[in-house]
């Protein structure tokens, strides 16, 4: 773990009709379908917002300031895949801009998320290049020091590894381990089933008090009602 | 004061006459006009751009990473309220989503303000259910203890009594204090009045220096103009 | 330096065909083509998106929660200027509101760049006054202590001399020192040159890898391909 | 609430005996004891290690940069009293040092409590003078706006009442409410007994699991052991 | 990975000879000696400064505000143990105090490193408790929410293993993966080899520039001097 | 400014009897004996405490992650010296260790300020060299990039000219211009001078608000006692 200076060309990616269903349910769904973990922090925001997505994650690990492997990690992105970058030390630097938007892009990635900063924000949105970062800076990398491709990483205090699937959108990115993601899916699956018919419930004016059956646990649990 | 486990069901609201006019003057003037006191610290900001509302303050305090109580005063609003939410100790986590809020929204509230995070971002502006929150996070919450429902509660270092007016735009959130409503309100008018004459003559090119007649208090506190 | 009380009436700007040319780089290619020096941190943000800006700086130099000297400092304002804003300890007081917004663009300011907070930003969004913050209040300000206008100043980590051009867009916001502003104008134009070109073709699939010569020294550097 | 430019004489302080024993408790046991609220924020920090005191909350309003108002608070502090200084803005600036400490350790005073930044700090060491701040800055304020002394205020995001008592050591500080602090005192006590007892098990390798009887709740909740 | 509700009690630590022989180095060198990987980030800071320790890896992931895992963990530790504490979501409560110190003291843990809040610091640090953590908190935590103990966790920014080392002084946190120690113990051993011959060269005044002979890099780089 | 690569040899420092004496006055009294300006931001401590220092400024502009020039700088010190570090962008990094400072106490310097991370933090007080910085970080540098030294830096929010005097202690860490320091001498004498004559009055009971003279002002200003 952690090597430093290699690329791992082969990588079991999660089956794609998995990955590509998750983006549907969005990253709050498909956090508590499986079980609350996997969140990366919420520093990590929209380059853009409204996109919404999911993918098979390619990992690079980069130094602060250098973003040489971004180009390595280029190589190895097939259609349907979201780079996951992590950096070995905080750095808001500009690691990612239209340049390398247009080469992912152009190899199918559907977007970047990116434990550092980025540049060139208004062409990312005009390309419509879903980008999820914790900083937005004209600084720029050089390239210098080598890093590592598709080894585990650890992106915004989650652990990524290659195959993952990323899920990202508004309200944040998480990550499903490969093993988890047909579970997860029939478990967010199951978690939208009846959300419609609670939110025509709730729209009418019924409390989630009643709905959820809570008003006798809250009363177990010791609540007073005053006037 | 901090009793936990209990709901106030009578609260004094501050007259509604009173308490919606509020909102015209946003919350900068509305701050200044109550001697600039009040003010929700600057890291509350709209989930999405462009609201501006007053109302009445509906309070609710609950403990980190659990959003129990955010039924029990779903069930304690009335139209025109606005919800103030505050955490026992610091936390990010997405307290409040589309469900809630179309459950608020039912029930006639007219925003949220809390000093946590929320989800489901995107739909919350699709709905145009007004959110002032720290953070934005995917990570849900739990429902496991009691907290309390119209207690004063202290929300981003501003301490809001049920019944105290809320003006919220997208320069932050103050407080109003009941007792202070009607005063502020005419302070704010007046404050008010003559602005379109004075943005008049600053578009006219004169000057802030001649028309807040600052020259001499300048020169008398020893200003030197040098070439 | 940081004297205070004082007001330079002249100032030496950088001439105008220059500073107008830099904008249409950007704010991180301008700071490429300087070195890499002279941006301000990557805090300052805009308060709306989408402006692209340069102009000569005029600078002042503020107390905590005191904006006497926007005052002062409007009447030094030329047309093409951009007012750059320190101030002496932090501090995200809302020191610019939509008044002074008037006022300064009747002067003829291009935008301000201040180290502190504004408000007023819906209005400021709707006037096209472009302004890059550290912070967003309604907290408003005194008017009871000098500073000085037309001083060098450290405005979020750029020493920012009267004069000199700033160039600001969604990236961030990067200072160029007057005399080097015809050097980073040169050497901006000539990095932006092949930029098309480049994007053609890593649109067109070519890996910067290949493009950028880069497999040699990567693999001098040590880098290995695993499968 | 939240006058400004007042200063009330008369204040119902918590009676001593109850006052003064809740120190030997320390900020964790009590802020347990009394249903875990009350706590100030963990960035108030002891300036010097190892002081661990409890008193009467004697509170001031400060305004950003300007501490006029620690010489009127002065003057209202008893033998017994700690200070809790609120400012209207977040603000880092030293608004306290040597002298004043020396004030208000001639007054009788047994800490500060200050939502702000603090000076001389090598001084306070020596002279005892227990102090928590946010932050240690050599910037000095002015003494121009008026503030209040005793009206309750929300100091570190906690609301504190003149004549509530005061707890704060290594761990942190917090406010008990008058009305709750024999009740807190009794509850303390309680937590206390034991402790030792609890303590002697553990040191001889008796596990939590057993002592408090977990293993059961824990196979409950679902726990699995897995070799 | 990420399971919850497990604990694994089989684990394959280091060799003991290697674990505690890092702690001799430190985590500066040791840091450097496996390749710049592996550093907690530096807002992981030593409760009580001096102490200098390794051992290996026993982990355990918790929720915010709940330490009922801290229970369950120190029944796997075994003498020569570091705990390794990370959370599921940003918190800074105190999960850690004076009993559970002796607790884990008692099981033969050389110390604890937790992503979150400790309390009873003064306790600590008098029962010579080594406690590396983020915050210092009076808050307590609940028991109620399955976490986790010897599963793969991200804490701090890094990968910890169960077994790995983790080498912790006054400058940081480094984990070293299990597969590497013992070449990082080489690299280190080597690494220190010399480094009192350097020091006395450079204490009699030769200069870094000579002693590794930078004067041609840097003039090769362009260095030029001015007079 | 900000020229790259290159070493001014020549710099003027402040008389030696002037950047001597400043540093019994302590940061504190400096900072307000100049006009309240040229202070460090507060996040800039001292690695340990205790020390108070004053001496000549000399500069290092260094990159993220490059330590590099600390070496060239090493050797531009003369006795007497304070070297002032500055990054170009954000770094916590650890750029200074036991054996640059062995280097630098060798060449008579008094101190380092760095906006950066320094590491061996336990032998640099062993060592008794003082160090000002804003991290402490076990995390080491490379040596790949030119920085400059002797120009002018922006070292945490302060301009430093190399000449200039720096004042150190825990209060935190001012920069006196060249220019001004003899007169900065001056005042600060002034200012100390009936310090102790002060602080007898007020250990004797007076009150500031008599000492001071007031009261008047602040009934002028409208202050109101109340019971």
């Amino acid at each position: 773990m952690y090597e430093l200076g290699v690329v791992y060309r082969t990588i079991q990616r999660t089956e794609a009709h998995v990955a590509d269903q998750l983006a549907r349910f969005g990253s709050a769904t498909v956090h508590e379908a499986q079980g609350r973990v996997g969140l990366l922090h919420s520093g990590i925001r929209p380059v853009w917002g409204g996109a919404q997505v999911s993918g098979t994650a390619v990992t690079v690990l980069l130094h602060p300031g250098d973003n040489w492997m971004m180009h390595v990690v280029a190589e190895q992105i097939r259609p349907g895949d979201i780079v996951v970058a992590a950096i070995t030390a905080p750095c808001t630097d500009g690691y990612f801009g239209d340049l390398l938007a247009t080469s992912f892009q152009s190899r199918g990635a559907r977007a970047l998320v990116i434990d550092a900063g980025v540049r060139d924000v208004k062409t990312l949105a005009e390309m419509r290049f879903p980008v999820w970062s914790k900083a937005i800076s004209a600084k720029g990398t050089i390239k210098a020091t080598l890093g590592s491709v598709n080894i585990p990483v650890v992106c915004a205090d989650a652990l990524v590894h290659p195959g993952d699937v990323i899920v990202a959108d508004d309200d944040g990115v998480v990550c499903v381990p490969r093993a988890l993601a047909e579970k997860t899916l029939e478990a967010a699956t199951k978690r939208e089933a009846n959300e419609g018919e609670k939110r025509a419930k709730l729209a009418a004016g019924v409390l989630g008090l009643d709905m959820y059956k809570m008003r006798e646990p809250l009363a177990a649990a010791g609540l007073r009602y005053l006037d």
